[in-house]
């Protein structure tokens, strides 16, 4: 092994939460000080806008900021009882989800300055809880590849990923401690790995889609990107009203571990290879059975299957602006749109039988472990100019898994890798537990 | 067999449509008129606003319609090479999807004069095809099942049905050919039998639902009210690239035919279980296999599943509402959501499976029917106060199978009845195919 290895690098890139709020580290930590009265709502937002105001013009996180707008709601806050874990904690909305009293943009010049008249129902969930609605994060154009301004806080020169380039990047940079993407093919996993976070694609359907601006609507899905498993795990279960309980979140007994090269072994490169057998060894190492799960051939079609399925679904989705407003939107979004009309109802519904024998065949493989590991991106974050190959996160939304990847490291450019973690459909409870386990085996380097 | 049986009934209402308007009986005729150059779409047009002027101030099936808009648009088309076999053709919308041109209100006070800045998907590509957006029709409260001011255009003392009330009442009355509609639980079915038009709501996820207001995104479906087999099946193919071919529409050789009394056959009326035998009877005469299909005892469960999964939905997915809103929601509906409050996460998962258990005992049954029969509601149109009971669509919602109510009779207060057909989920020009076949089967009486 080289020096170039991701073992030889550096802890940390860098990039250190500010000296005066801790409380920034974790909205569990800022919950736990908020519920014991020594934290208050309006200084945990202060000191998130303090520290946006110090970094955003370099990183360009977020689509929409009003401070007097997040200090008000914080302060209301302090003045009532704690209505959930969640109150008083800021939270970031990716810019493809509704906000009523917030401009709603999609990513997209055509929407610039849209204010929708009602909450997504995630984002009227987070008030109800009790939540701040600190502002709206960047989002590439509708969620889909083609880069917005956002750069990644590790290294300006380099892309935050896509498509929830905004959270990945403020929950990185210590500019609020929770924020909400979506994810389609791997828009919440990408930049969560590029961006060195916790990011969380539940299992399809665990947060409501009500008031998000649909892309492809049997795969896209609401996730979050964190500082901690918990954070992630606590802020769904709120939402879904998933029975998270005291031992939820504490690390149980060593996972059945399934090491998952994926048929897209060749194109993950070598340190993000390495990171992932190394990952494995620390898993082993601490007890976990770890062996390789091999998939029957056809899953190597799994990819361009969801490639096929998105697109029909994209076409779609945006009649009314690839017919009204076509000058508008990328020329690399007008291909891919352009290739979704080719797809016919015959091959899209293949797709979708397709899918179907995979989830099955799956489902089968997960009786004999608790986790899958796999790569979360096949490389550190690229340039600028694009956001990252969605190529690790493609499966996983297609067959409704839920997956976290967790921060695992740097690669020979000083930037963040990720493992990712995928559970059996349904089971984001037991990924919850496993990723807690992993999270604390990854920390204890 | 008493004079009060369905058979005694006369054949008609007396609902004619306008002597001046034959194009007005069925979207394919009328398309067929266009071109060949014999009707333009502002003549057809002007004849569904004459009818409208006529009849709308007893009807009220519309929520917004501006004349000058809708022949605006027809005068467009005339302009134009036709595009598609739509190409002309007046749709109504209902009022839980969005257009950008004129208000879209949800059945609820809380959206009065509302505009969306976007087209629903489904809108967009109808105004893609060349058809012309006609207007907003009716829909109750959040196409739940408070009722809102539409009358059966049969008996202005009865309901049209919800939730698609304006959509089920306009067609009924040829006030225009064709109106999209959607179902969560019986929404499309109950209306067009009450109203005497067919209904038909597709396999879940036929028709792309950007731009719908979600109710319950795991039961929402898209569908489409009309006069004729033929036009709704078109409408449908158009829009999900269906490749409905010549033969689509023709009658093939009789199906055979599942009767399915379902768990819930004491709730249907005399007359609906007598309207149902006697159309088996009928489909047998006309040489299809009619043998009764028993279900597993389970089955009965499956209303109960369908409420307790949707009312979990409604409660997080009008969140903005009940929490910003809530003196501007009906008391039915309040109680609905509070319901839906307390059904948990596990509660939710559990009906989740149980479906999927439902679902795929039933798609190894279809492999003995092309078609199943079944009441498509309890009775006939019920009294203005209310919109009927859903009994008999909740079941094939869940189960996500293409559904078609069509125009059976009449019941001993000269209502419509209809008898439901359904088929296996996915298989939608087969429905088209068998269901053309019942159409021309209950035409010979």
């Amino acid at each position: 092994m080289t020096g170039q290895g991701p073992n030889r690098m550096p802890k940390s890139s860098g990039l250190i939460p500010p000296q005066d709020s801790h409380a920034l580290r974790s909205a569990a930590e800022a919950a736990a000080a908020v519920r014991a009265g020594k934290l208050t709502s309006e200084a945990l937002v202060s000191a998130c806008l303090d520290r946006i105001a110090q970094r955003e013009e370099e990183v360009r996180a977020w689509a929409w900021i009003d401070p007097d707008q997040a200090l008000a709601q914080a302060r209301d806050r302090d003045r009532e009882t704690p209505r959930s874990w969640l109150h008083g904690i800021p939270v970031g909305i990716k810019d493809v989800i509704d906000t009523c009293d917030m401009p709603t943009g999609y990513g997209s010049p055509i929407y610039e300055g849209h204010r929708p008249v009602t909450d997504a129902a995630c984002v009227a969930q987070i008030r109800e809880l009790g939540g701040v609605i600190l502002g709206k994060t960047v989002s590439t154009e509708f969620a889909t590849r083609h880069p917005n301004k956002t750069r990644n806080p590790h290294r300006l020169d380099r892309t935050p990923g896509g498509s929830s380039s905004g959270s990945g990047a403020a929950v990185a940079d210590f500019m609020v401690p929770l924020a909400l993407g979506t994810q389609t093919s791997s828009s919440v996993i990408r930049p969560a790995a590029y961006c060195g976070v916790v990011g969380y694609k539940p299992s399809f359907g665990l947060i409501n889609r009500a008031g998000l601006k649909f892309l492809a609507e049997s795969l896209d899905t609401i996730g979050i990107l964190s500082r901690t498993v918990t954070d992630a795990g606590m802020l769904a279960s709120l939402l879904s009203g998933l029975p998270a309980g005291p031992t939820t979140f504490t690390a149980g007994k060593p996972p059945r571990i399934g090491l998952c090269r994926t048929p897209w072994w060749s194109e993950a490169s070598p340190p993000v290879q390495q990171s992932l057998m190394q990952c494995a060894e620390r898993f082993r190492a601490a007890g976990a059975s770890v062996t390789e799960i091999e998939f029957p051939a056809e899953f190597a079609e799994l990819n361009a299957v969801q490639i096929r399925l998105s697109s029909y679904e994209f076409f779609r989705a945006l009649t009314h602006e690839r017919t009204r407003h076509p000058e508008q939107i990328s020329d690399s979004l007008t291909r891919r749109i352009a290739a979704g009309g080719q797809v016919g109802r015959s091959e899209y519904e293949a797709a979708v039988a397709f899918t179907r024998r995979c989830q099955a065949w799956m489902a089968d493989a997960m009786s004999g472990y608790e986790l899958l590991m796999a790569p979360s991106a096949p490389d550190e974050a690229p340039d600028i100019s694009g956001t990252g190959e969605p190529t690790f996160g493609l499966m996983w939304t297609l067959l409704q898994m839920p997956c976290m990847t967790l921060p695992c490291g740097y690669g020979p450019a000083r930037l963040p890798l990720g493992v990712q973690l995928a559970a059996a459909s349904g089971n984001d409870l037991g990924l919850y537990r496993d990723a807690v386990w992993a999270e604390r085996v990854l920390a204890s380097r």
